[in-house]
């Protein structure tokens, strides 16, 4: 498996990034994000596979892709993490790890924002860094991938 | 502010880390996560003052005492996370940030731990790495401390 | 952005109009409620760009698009409009104005039909009037760009 | 009927308008919204019958007088709308169509605004245009009158 | 206090008795319900004082003068049975009793009417029986006079 | 059916009435109940079967029999009143009418005794007026069988 | 301003205070409070305008005209401080502050007593103390008056 | 219709039956169920179109499509089940049967998949049986359509 | 085992089938079903043993009875499906599998008959077919003593 | 009173003890905990009645004798604790103390064994020590018999 | 219990005023209002004694310790107001009568603040009016200790 | 482990007993409730170590502290068991088996007093005894030493 890229998803929303609510979610784009994301993995040694879509659907066939393709997952679901099961029962299909990140720190805002069905599938969660949480995740994935368990 | 320390809080029954469910919480004690967190603080040029107690109002008291003495605020406040409005109210009086962590993904886990009145006044929030949370709590706060701003 | 058209977008099921549980949604088709929607329109010297879908990404991504190419977006999102916070995001990034429409009173229905995410990023809501709604919605939207602003 | 009014009731505090909380409510008073509703009610060959008051029992005994004297209802309860299932009940005694008004996108705002005992009893909800919400409701309660249905 | 009447007063709409829903509230006018209740009252000795409103505060003024000259209480509140704590409290300030009737069962109906402020301060309920419920709550009331207590 | 008694059924504790809390129930027994029903009944023209069980099977047995024997019936179900839906459906399967009985006024008591699975299956019912609560049942019952309906 | 009174508003059945439920509300009637609060207005150098009504539609009268012709408000809305969103609404209008008053301890009472929608308008609560509750808000309401703000 | 297929639909993550959750979901794969279905289809004279998608969307478009091309519907919505009030509106505006299939017996599982929306729109309920549910689901909507009816 | 019946019971108010509601239950009476499920078994290789009661305990006791003498369980419990933890807890103590079936859809009923004690207990559920559901499960079950296990 | 004996009831499913789940509930017999409890009685100069039945009208049945007969009862009411307001009721009507015991400790188990009807009625609980507990309560009903009040 | 102080208690973060969130606590320190407090008290012939803890089971301590040394309770708890079961017990040890204050209206502010255990057990309660509500608290509390009672 | 003490903790306001609330706890102090321990454990062969705090952290520091010090433990939290999250996950630490005791039937006490976090981590339950309670716990505590397990 080391040879397979992390693969990074974001959900909907997020490619209007930098010119969407810049109070709550930063002006740095996506694809600053993308870059900031792919230094950090090649500086330990991972590539990265990037992406992002408005669609449920391809939010799990991508993950159910992820089965025999990447070394890890990094998702930040935007608002389907509240709403998808069909997301969270992807992830359950998965052998690999997967992160759950969000720029805002979801659990300030409003209460349909408050319960994640991707947090009940996932390693661990990362909220509230902005684009540095993509950074921390990777790092947080890493050692994962390194030692076998972080801890579960 | 560059030389005040970097406070790193733990609550109630992380003093048995180790001993204590190493199902749920692993098998590293607490003087172990606080050599990582020491060696990870001073690589990124930061001093820390790690402790911890069992009771609400000595908690509530460093919170305070942060105030003027550390330079940001990493809280692992275990079970008084999901009870203490108290330490809520103590995190709103500080100007500096707060970072919430916890060992285990809390939000796999019964549904009293669900609610979380630190994250309404933290930063951001990292949980379910185990002690490698901590690490990364001090990567984002002294990112945030380098460059004004992580993300708020 | 007077050249700009309006963006009238149906969401799921609204093809079937006029052949679907009539007695609720009446028996006119979608061709007639865009026939009538473009006179009223036009009688207002604006055009429209009527469009349908049954899937939510779809309407996240057309709801994106108005952003640079619509005057202001008339939306009846169908049951997406109970369920989709992902749109409910996408509204919050548009600057033109966004009204709510339903054929149907949907506060006289289900109980999974009170709420709508919708709401909580239109500038009005005009439910119950039938095909009559668009056009009362095309009314309400070029009022308010005519005046800068209806009373928001 | 061709002869009978329209007949426009007003709630509590309506009065205020144009002083009261002009960010929510405008800065239009409740004269200037009846005079634009004349107009647009005579530009449709209706007269109007518009009133105000604050008490709960005048509401219900405007709405029990406009079973006999009225051409169709258009009514905005204010905060009995919230509260009142006496106005509900008069309404249900109606053979004529209501329609339901508010200046403001009740949806957006508090939770004990987000039930409305109105909205079960009515043909049709707007709300949101602010004055402009009374010209739509007159014209969609002419449109209603003159083909025996909008769509009910 | 033998010469006092029964008071017997009626809440919201009940003025439209007979041409209101029938399916609910049958055919019967509340001048038949008072002719009916009168003849009852008589045959058992009793003179009556029987009155609608459609305002909850004269409602309350009403339950207050009764203190000094009714005999006993029936009280068909109408739709405030289900929203009036004034109501209550008025009520908690008779010495007398009180009867609460219902034309409908209201137990089969709409969720919000299953809640009656009314029952907390009353005596006893009789609800179902359309207009023969108030000549059984009469019936009650003069067995309730004579013998001191009914069953309390 | 004129010749078909009147069917009056206690369910559970009430055999221990005039013993079990006076200051809920009052001192009449249970005998004392059905000798003034029967008087009441016979005034009327009726005759009554009067019954008691702490069984629930048996209340379901009884009512099941009564389709075929009675002329009416009369249910007191005391604590299943709140818990049994298997009566509930007994008594939907009934073309007689059923009316609820209940020595006490249940609606001033306990929050589970608030809810009331026979009353979504009576024609009316009457609660608060200890054992004279039958004789108006009965009075209501025999006006029901005399006139075709009393109003449901 | 400074000539203008304090305006004191009792709601539903304050008029029978000292004769109804003496264990809760106290013994002095309504023109002892008025006495005691006038004698302690004018010691503060203030006029007191005392009124009482069953009304919820007068009360919301009284609080409009409070805009243009007191000093302050003090409010006792009785058992409307508990359902009324239509007072909320008229003191949101107000620029002079209110002071709310409850002779018992509401938080001490039924659970429908627990929902003040005065609370949410108001500058301050006084509950709990009998009659002294109206010479503290009297005192409070002066010195809000003296400062320019007690602390709001 | 007699030569329409029964037409069987698939929802999110069905397409990894047999590696995931063998526990819950059990060993066969979806092109085993398939097999089973077709020849179970034959056996009873029927053909039958067997698809699969993760997109909610797409479930739709396949719903609407059946309108005018299958004999009868059978859905495993997977996690739409619970989420998808599109797919339930899609569902009546079917005039053929739907007959609702799970694998596991979702009424045992996590409480977000106690709710489902097709039940609502759907002749009957099948599940807890594997693979087998789909031939007892072929088995009852062809007895439906030999019938005219099963019993609806 | 092979030699044991299939054990069927039925619970309150099934002896009533083919009379009682025929819109929501259908024409065929118990002894209809019974007929039918006998043959199916018989077709299967089965015998079985059929019976109803009204009474709770008497379920429980048969249930209890079944893990001695039957191969397997079918059970429609009628109303108790949604009281009785009794019958879900000696379900639990069977090593034989039971099937729940109801006539009708209970999903789509009453909100008091949406919650099933059996499910949790049962192997799987079929709902929504009449009579035809018998038939369905005793396929079902007779699948699963041939193979071992269906699927669970 | 001192020659009556202790009467300890059982409800549905304790019949089956020591072969029904024993990780929950041991493995010893309900004779073997009726021959403990006799033994211990014995050893504080009590005499038992100790019996079991799975139907809950034979609980009340039971209940209702001890009222004539017994010094005191212990009930383990199984599953009807949780569901029967019929038992509480017969409880009530007890002059004598009642202590329930469950083997199990009800409150680390499912939500719906959460609630206690027999708490409400009872003098104390005892619950989680197996068998044990049946000795404790007697112990403890000695005492309180001893004494006359052990402390209530 | 003439000599005895006013004790006035203070909970957690208290010692923080005047820096704290100026907007909602105000900018005056607790040594202001200790000053304030005491020249009023001394006004009225009474002396204080005025402490500040963070810590629950400190302030518990002090409760107790009233019993014995303090005329009267002045208690703002803080954020324990909310969550501290302890507290509202150690005041119903007391004799002497508790005043809640708070310095803002917390009826106000968020959700998790509008429970209050203390105004369960005070006497009355103060909300609001900044450090005037400790001077109006010792007004109240003098006034209930000269006529032993104010009215309770 | 046979010489370790058994640990008796008693959290706050229990310092109180006798004089606090003795129609709910009784006259007994809590000397006499260690009196009474230390003879039952002693006639059981255990010794006792018996501590009272009306702190929170102290509580769980002491419960860590049984670790490595006691045989078992006797915890009666007051009302820290009601809102301690702290306690229960110190409980989950202890290998050794924790008893709860309470001295009142809190399922008969308010709603807050209804939810244990103790129950969740203890052996078993005993409560509504008084200070027999803290003996029938040393009794069962002694049993389950002696035999390994008396039932968990």
């Amino acid at each position: 498996m080391p040879h397979r890229p992390l693969l990074i998803l974001n959900g909907p929303n997020l490619n209007l990034l930098g010119t969407r609510e810049p109070d709550i979610y930063g002006r740095e784009t996506l694809a600053d994000i993308e870059r900031r994301a792919r230094e950090k993995a090649e500086s330990l040694g991972h590539s990265i596979d990037f992406r992002q879509t408005n669609h449920e659907g391809v939010l799990v066939d991508w993950v159910q892709e992820a089965r025999d393709t990447a070394a890890g997952l990094i998702l930040n679901a935007g608002a389907y993490t509240h709403t998808s099961i069909a997301l969270h029962d992807a992830l359950l299909t998965l052998a690999i790890a997967c992160i759950e990140v969000h720029l805002s720190n979801i659990y300030k805002r409003e209460d349909f924002r408050q319960r994640s069905y991707i947090s009940k599938a996932a390693l661990g969660v990362i909220c509230g860094f902005g684009p540095k949480g993509y950074e921390l995740a990777i790092e947080a994935l890493a050692a994962h991938l390194a030692t076998g368990s972080v801890h579960q």
